[in-house]
């Protein structure tokens, strides 16, 4: 039977919280939300899609920077209520031209691990 | 300046979600929720403790089952709302008893990517 993205555990705001992981190295890109649709959108174009919660809209990751997220695998947990996302990431994930938006140690002084990408 | 967790971005309930990912194989193994306190303590002890939303305390992870999470790293994203720890898992993550929560593919049919751990 094909998974029906309605039988997912959302929040009261319908939406899921959904990790980007890099397909092979592993890295933990970034975390979004996504609605029962958006859900069903990245599945349908192998983009991955978020739920802007700020523009309440659709949010294909990359459509404006160029930095996509192609789909290689989406994972439910066992409570059905987070998503991970296994992805080809082009480009850098963050916003502030980094590979991941985790790029700050906060053990002791907060602490930049990664710098900016190079255009 | 030591890091203060009062300086993170928390939900209307003072919750941040924290993504647990395994040192070493990069595996992402669960995502739970933490408060202000529980990030400070997190911090102090070494040994990842969530804040458990259905029961409303302290989740020091594995304090019952064993299957502890000492911390590694700790690191904030971006926009300060999420937190990823690096851990080291000690067996299971899952209370399935699976290495990782994420072990349902929902690419075309649902499809189990990995069986319980032995004991």
């Amino acid at each position: 039977m094909t998974f029906d993205p309605q039988t997912l555990v959302y929040d009261a705001n319908g939406l899921i919280p959904c990790i980007a992981q890099a397909e092979g190295t592993g890295e933990v890109l970034m975390m979004a939300w996504m609605n029962a649709e958006s859900v069903a959108k990245t599945l349908e174009t192998r983009r991955v899609t978020y739920w802007s919660r700020s523009r309440q809209s659709f949010w294909v990751k990359g459509e404006t920077s160029g930095h996509t997220q192609a789909l290689v695998d989406l994972r439910v947990d066992c409570d059905r209520d987070c998503l991970l996302a296994v992805v080809r990431q082009e480009g850098p994930a963050c916003h502030t031209n980094r590979r991941s938006c985790f790029y700050t140690s906060v053990v002791g002084e907060e602490t930049e691990l990664m710098a900016p990408m190079d255009n």
